[in-house]
């Protein structure tokens, strides 16, 4: 977890379900992405978590939308998102959202 | 993963560290949690992964901002929150956002 700003800023939810295909290359691809997402304009923070069945999900944190929309259509992101329709996702969503409130707590004893 | 409906809807994003504390009392709790929120009005889906780490990612979707306020307020879900503060959480952040835009997939080879 990351310090984030005052709201708002917006929010991209991936929840998602991996096929057991392919899981050196698609390790390779989600470390590539997330050092990609984090030298993007805009970029704020990000959390991910996969269980052991394979379901994860991703929220990713940004300044904009326009900043989301660049990620979106980025070369190489692309490429990503072409791979993981064809073979890494069983399924997923993605909702893209306007943070209006937020709040955070560390254990300090 | 489950159908929701057109956006706009609300969602709470709640990313958190477990403590190596209470593993029982803990997963009793948050099964619990599952049950009574989706018997709530105004909820219309939750997604979670947890990592072998201990991080997971809750997400819920909620009709309202009411239907949040209600849930953060339900008698035993402020009970859960306070033995998370107390025991369960190293760290965790809570982000309410309104969802704007929404997309699926599904791998139907």
């Amino acid at each position: 977890m990351s310090d984030k700003p005052q709201p708002p800023y917006w929010t991209v939810i991936f929840p998602s379900q991996r096929t057991t295909e392919d899981a050196e290359g698609y390790g390779i691809m989600a470390k590539r992405m997330v050092e990609l997402a984090k030298a993007q304009l805009g970029f704020l923070g990000m959390d991910s978590a996969r269980d052991a069945s394979g379901f994860g999900i991703t929220v990713s944190y940004w300044q904009s939308l326009d900043a989301i929309e660049a990620w979106r259509n980025h070369p190489e992101h692309l490429h990503a998102q072409a791979l993981g329709r064809s073979k890494w996702y069983a399924e997923f969503e993605v909702h893209i959202a306007k943070v209006e409130r937020s709040y955070l707590f560390r254990y300090d004893k």
